[in-house]
């Protein structure tokens, strides 16, 4: 079959596993919950490199290589990159792509880019296309913080809605085949989602302009796969945060939908969001990617779960729409994986 | 067969056609030589918008209208909208987004955003996912130049290599099955490019940076399809302008391959670049979207070609890393297009 459509939105596969995953992460987010999960922790922000960008190409490129050592591939194996962070110009995929000379396919949907990435990529190995794809995503707290709102060295207060962009990198070793031993999981499905705002004008709180996103997507995917919620073990947001989660639970009440005991949120799981003073919890493209690739695949590896929803959403402003007094867009894309048996 | 691989890097297809396609652009594209061949010539660069934003938001939404209202096709019917322009976060397409309600996948690769769209459009249609795919890319002169070098009211001095980002929109309906009538075109094949970077670091000199890049991908992609480049009727490259197209035919020299006489640039097709002032031509991902949407499709569909190659090139630089001393990587993405017969 490879790919099977059911729906503009939605589209099925049954070729295309993942077969190694890597995860790196900076000192805060390994002193979170989910530490002992990452393949690897920075031991400071920097970790040497001389700026924050160079940073974040640092710690992409080692999320991409550790994947591709884990699963015994080298990189001219590699037929497709496919990925995204939140840097202008997209400097940190493309510049790690610069290393590793293989075809790059750059995305862009701010934090939703992870699922994106794995989405398109199951869809075009599933389609008879490429047979080895790379999906990755990063981001690092201190880049994104001087780029979208103060130099970290302002020491500004934040407010309490705000997330921390966590410094992060995931990797996702995509190919084509049936599963073919333990380790192997299954790319089941995904949601492409279209683009909800709300109307939402506050930059510090992304859980608002974002909650609806994710809501619509969700509830696309359940109705375009014919499953209720429970088809999945638990459903993982991007970065909602404490409070997104509240939402999207709240919305999901509205229409009469019990979802509590199946969501949980990639951003609120990172840190802890009391001790850390993260406030409401961990964001950027790192954060689902980190999370999934660290925490998610190891919990369906080891059959704590048998089946996630993984549904990264993205707040697609810039510093410039938001100072012209545009609202702030939102996106969610959903990646549906499950393990071999 | 829907999808045959060729190389890790170049894919053929025999199921997607070019059902419509649309070209919106500014005052001083439509008083370019290629002029008549446009959709639509707007008055002025902000024609009654009130940003230079706002603008560029209105002028690719005019182009996705249009090329569904050539095809009969309603937005409800579009599975999937891919694109990209080279404001940060996308915002252009992603605020289009917000008014079409359609699923999106945002893309980057700077001015080589259209023919990854393309690309990847078509290759998840031959594949058996989406059956229609509206590949868009935008950019606006305004925009462009105070985000990545000065607002235009300062009124700098160009540098003879530097080029005219453009204010243009394309759009192209890709959909699934055989071409039906004459005027359906063909996506033959794709190719898709590895980040190149010879150490240029001069940011108003993109010709010097990308020229390897558009090299390396065409070398391949003849590679790949294992034909000789008079294959094609003319090969456009995106925006290497004047100089750009020099030094490619210099390094095919340098290779022993005469390749002047089918070589061209949409660039340097798009303005007259003596009389218009554009030094080394014309930039942005709208120039190779609206020359391809606009005069390439409608030369290839009045059987004055009957293939082309396009060749959309990108530099992958941004002002951080410019100004963090970081050299300028570059990329290109190729995609073939016949008529029918």
């Amino acid at each position: 079959m490879g790919v099977g459509r059911l729906s503009a939105s939605s589209y099925r596969f049954d070729n295309v596993v993942i077969r190694s995953q890597a995860a790196v992460v900076g000192p805060k987010e390994g002193e979170g919950p989910l530490g002992k999960y990452f393949d690897r922790i920075w031991p400071s922000e920097l970790n040497h490199h001389t700026s924050s960008e160079e940073a974040e190409l640092a710690l992409l490129t080692e999320a991409q290589n550790l994947a591709l050592v884990k699963a015994g591939v080298e990189w001219s194996q590699v037929d497709l990159v496919m990925g995204g962070d939140l840097l202008d110009q997209l400097i940190a995929t493309d510049f790690a792509a610069r290393g590793h000379q293989r075809p790059l396919a750059g995305l862009f949907s701010a934090c939703a880019v992870f699922t994106e990435s794995v989405g398109l990529g199951a869809m075009i190995i599933a389609g008879g296309g490429p047979t080895v794809v790379l999906a990755a995503a990063s981001s690092h707290h201190m880049s994104a913080e001087r780029q979208f709102r103060y130099p970290i060295e302002l020491g500004y207060q934040r407010t309490p809605t705000a997330a921390w962009t966590s410094t992060a990198a995931g990797a996702c070793l995509l190919v084509e085949g049936r599963p073919v031993k333990e380790p192997d999981l299954i790319i089941e499905s995904a949601t492409f989602g279209r683009v909800i705002d709300w109307g939402t004008k506050n930059p510090n709180d992304m859980a608002t302009a974002m909650a609806p996103a994710a809501f619509d997507t969700i509830k696309q995917h359940l109705r375009d796969v014919g499953r209720d919620i429970s088809y999945y073990d638990q459903v993982y947001t991007g970065d909602l945060g404490v409070l997104g989660v509240k939402l999207l639970d709240a919305m999901a009440r509205q229409e009469g939908l019990d979802w509590s005991s199946y969501l949980d949120d990639c951003g609120k799981s990172l840190y802890d969001t009391q001790r850390q003073d993260v406030h409401n919890g961990g964001s950027g493209p790192g954060c689902s990617a980190s999370v999934f690739s660290g925490f998610l695949c190891r919990q369906l590896r080891s059959k704590e779960f048998r089946r996630v929803l993984l549904v990264s959403t993205g707040a697609l402003f810039s510093p410039t729409s938001y100072k012209q007094g545009e609202s702030i867009p939102a996106i969610a894309h959903a990646v549906a994986i499950s393990r071999m048996n």
